[in-house]
């Protein structure tokens, strides 16, 4: 709880015009509201109204890690890029996806601007740990970290700069990690519900970070970056990069002798179609990629899917970066200009066929090898037409043993709305999109790092054994915004309570008028020695403009001393239920903790 | 108060040898206690142990910032060139100093690293403050701050990484500025007080960030990096930087008429003395620097001193810089390699008069216009000898009327321990000399950042005005370190128990002894539930390995629960003074509660 508790104080600044650049409410809330400054693109000052949520949130996280013995730290920002080569991540980083802002010091000696510390406390653990008995172990720090967004946007959502809180642990084995990882998962439900948020929880891919299981913790919202796939049910919940769903079924195609048949300009899966009276699920799709290594070696990649499914990058990025690139550093369209950069014979784009023959890479810039991915479902199919390889020409009653290719398998597709689940019990069930705001993510991330970075320890035993690993992240100033985004109306915010700036705020109605402005303070004093946490507003402003500013930064309650004080009477308003109720004065400190205690208790246990 | 409380969870890590490649004790005992792990020269990661000792420090600080209605803030720590081009200090951090970290961006945008936050934060003021109704406001943050320092040394003291918290004030007035620069002088002797320290406050050096009042605060410990200087009664002290004093009386040269006397190869003031029979405060000695300002060019600078006294570097850049070149970036001697580089006529070095011909620098690369700079009691001299500008010559009896040189005049010379002071009932005090080690610094800034960035306000007769700004600065890593450099022995650390990262450590002798261990699990529930911050050591070592680890991290009060247990006895160590006491274990939570309580009283009132 604060001293600074006066609006004269507080530097309060307010926007009547709403900013025409932000594009969701929250980020027009926070701008409106003086939560924020814009300093430059995705780099924002942290007001005091912000410093007070962004205190609260942390103060609910020191508290769940404390409980769970996470031990708090503090890590370097600049990260000396030879640990960041050690772990294989350094031109990926700086590079490939290119995120990381980099420098070079007086000495010539290169740095990372830190987005994540895997390599750092991994470092730390290599030096510290060499017995099993010192296991588990696991530090967390909070913290601004930085990535380098080529289209920073959305407030503090998509911003360069931002608040962490990242956790590591270190354990002896696959079974206290996956312990741990539960431990984790728990503390974050109850962190969540701590701050008043809604949040499900899903299946998520391990991007650049790990190799193991990992789950992210969604606050579901229209504005959302992420799309989710889940059944009605919830058995189910997975971010699209990620879900494994059973495709709705194929229309199957006759089983005929191969033709060529002329299909003139119908390049598109809906032109042939139409053309032909097929169903999308008919056709094989054939997409071409160039995939880079850390060497900047380029591959071409073929991948087949079936005509009524779409790719999915994360899934094919992870098929090549394990079983085909090792060090792969990004994946992109191959587009109409690479033939000519990379040297790329003409291709018949429109018309490829899984067969594509690989010898027109054969005085190109790109690897001679071709890699081709079919897709699982696409590798059912029976019978399908398929691009013949030749402009205007697609064969029908196509086979895969026919194409005599040589090829991965392996889920490739987005699971989509079409698709469907099978829970527990067996049941199908079918998928929902929505979208969500990712504020929480947890890896498994196993020995990938340990390895990399040559931190091992003695196991029961007496051998030496790599350390076996969990990392834990939430968005600290992400979760700010989405909590705004999850609770505002057309007046503004309304905080949950556990993170409003203040709880209560007491306005006077007229300053003039020196019973109210007696009241105001007598209250004021009274609900702080019980520690609530008030805010008094004593600016010499209308009525209107102090009940407008109280709406707009979300104070979950109100008191206003106004007219009726000489008759011992102020009126609570309740900020998100907008009720409004006079009382007498006297009752105002049993009014205000029984409203507090009843806030407190729906925000934690919703 | 954390709840992580048994060495077992804390990945305790202290270690028995001595760092080589640590200079100071305090650097050394942060190694060995495990409180930092070097990640690169000058960049460390602060462990459990250390991080508790920072919460410590910035709660306190935290706790006075508010009384004074100081608002908290978190502003970016990657700045916008744009911002720092306004303020004209761009170059100078860049190029000059040369202490930012800068980067550009994947839009080739340049960025520069916060070492401070006067452009970021009178931005913000720019943008929120109008009206001089909404003065004063003042702002702190508690955060990363960058030096790309070229040496970094002595562990967290010069580290490139550090914690700092700094606060920016504003006011409608100059008066107004020096009420809240006084507030925060007296909140700054809370603090340090509060955290245990000894320290003094001094006139100090206004450097690149401002050009009014300042002051630092120092911790007194020969290992300091700053040399001040200060009177016995402690009326006076000063940086050594800034310190202003009255000169030891000059030897009279007797008046007569000016001579040209052989001095071959007597180009030290020594040799000259010793070969005429001169006192060091009968000659004038020159100097020669090379100013460079923002737009690269250079200029001569000749000083002129008494013979006995040494240059003050700081004070002759401050001089050029008001007087002479307003965008002056730096100051370097002149180097004999200059003459070729900078393409300057030879020089008589060794024997250069205060009228050195400035024509030859006609066909040089720098200004043609030379700067002469003469020391105020160097110009007190009325006969002097001088360099003659000749090789193996010197003028004597010369004074500052046959010269006929047209300069500036001003204090360029460093005070020392033969100088003094007049207080104010105008007695004369001899000058000291004392290390100390700033942890502390607090500036009047006057409107220098609101008029570059043209932060303007409506004053209360209705007109513009540049916001009157001040900034105040605490280096919360280095005063832990400092902390340290006050309170160690040769067993190690002995805390300040505000400061300390526990307040009591209990070890059990024998880990195997159920009663030992029954017993001390019952202490340390029932400390805990007293709110005492206490530490179990829990692990199966020896009794020694644990006693001398609870010295070298410095818990202020042991208590061991050792053989005498089964008597109902246990012992409890105060660390600072090593007294050991046998207590019945029924007085355990009395004892340490009046131990606690008689070291707090000191710490905060001392």
């Amino acid at each position: 709880m604060s001293l600074i508790m006066r609006v004269s104080h507080l530097g309060l600044n307010t926007l009547r015009d709403v900013p025409s650049n932000a594009e969701i409410a929250s980020h027009r809330l926070l701008l409106r509201g003086g939560f924020i400054r814009r300093i430059s693109g995705g780099i924002y000052a942290y007001m005091p109204l912000l410093w007070k949520v962004i205190k609260k949130i942390t103060n609910i996280i020191e508290e769940e890690l404390e409980i769970i013995n996470c031990n708090q730290t503090l890590l370097p920002q600049l990260h000396p890029s030879e640990l960041w080569l050690k772990s294989g991540r350094w031109k990926n980083y700086t590079e490939g996806e290119g995120i990381m802002f980099n420098l070079k010091d007086r000495q010539d000696k290169e740095f990372g601007l830190a987005p994540t510390h895997e390599e750092v406390i991994t470092n730390v653990a290599a030096e510290t740990i060499n017995s099993y008995k010192q296991l588990p172990i696991s530090f967390f720090q909070i913290q601004t970290k930085f990535r380098d967004e080529i289209r920073p946007r959305f407030g503090l959502m998509r911003s360069r700069e931002f608040i962490m809180k990242d956790a590591y642990s270190f354990h002896a084995n696959k079974k206290d990690l996956q312990i741990f990882y539960s431990k984790v998962k728990s503390s974050y439900e109850t962190i969540f519900k701590k701050c008043g948020l809604r949040t499900v929880s899903v299946d998520a891919d391990s991007g650049a970070i790990g190799d193991g299981a990992s789950r992210e913790f969604m606050v579901i919202a229209e504005s959302g970056e992420d799309t989710i796939l889940t059944t009605q049910s919830g058995d189910y919940a997975a971010n699209i990069e990620k879900a494994i769903s059973i495709p709705s079924e194929a229309i199957p195609l006759k089983k005929a002798k191969e033709e060529l048949i002329k299909t003139p300009s119908q390049k598109k899966i809906l032109q042939l179609c139409e053309s032909h009276a097929l169903h999308a699920s008919q056709l094989i799709k054939v997409l071409l990629f160039i995939a880079e290594d850390a060497s900047n070696h380029k591959t071409l990649v073929l991948t087949c899917l079936r005509g009524d499914h779409e790719i999915n990058e994360t899934k094919l990025f992870n098929i090549i970066a394990s079983k085909k690139i090792d060090n792969i550093i990004s994946i992109r369209t191959l587009e109409e200009e690479d033939f000519k950069k990379e040297k790329i014979q003409s291709i018949p784009l429109g018309f490829i066929g899984p067969d594509l023959d690989e010898n027109l890479l054969i005085e190109s810039n790109l690897s001679n090898k071709m890699i081709r991915i079919v897709d699982t479902s696409a590798l059912e199919l029976e019978s399908f037409v398929c691009g013949a390889n030749e402009i205007g020409f697609h064969k029908f009653f196509s086979n895969w043993n026919s194409l005599k290719i040589s090829h991965e398998t392996g889920d490739i597709r987005n699971a989509s709305e079409e698709d469907f689940s099978i829970n527990e019990k067996g049941e199908k069930q079918k998928l929902f999109k929505k979208k969500g705001i990712e504020v929480g993510h947890i890896f498994q991330l196993g020995q990938k790092y340990s390895t990399c970075l040559n931190a091992s320890f003695t196991n029961e035993s007496g051998s030496l054994e790599y350390l076996w690993m969990g990392c834990y992240g939430i968005g600290i100033t992400r979760l700010a915004q989405a909590a705004i985004e999850q609770n505002h109306d057309e007046n503004g915010i309304y905080w949950p309570v556990s993170i409003a700036p203040f709880e209560v705020i007491i306005v006077t109605a007229n300053n003039q008028d020196e019973l109210q402005k007696k009241m105001s303070e007598e209250i004021y004093n009274e609900l702080k020695e019980l520690k609530v946490d008030v805010l008094l507003d004593d600016r010499n402003e209308r009525a209107g403009v102090k009940f407008k500013d109280a709406d707009l930064i979300g104070i979950p309650l109100r008191i206003t001393i106004g007219r009726n004080a000489s008759k011992g009477k102020i009126e609570v308003l309740i900020r998100y239920t907008k009720e409004l109720k006079e009382i007498n004065s006297n009752d105002v400190k049993k009014e205000i903790l029984n409203q507090l205690k009843k806030m407190h208790d729906i925000d934690y246990y919703d």
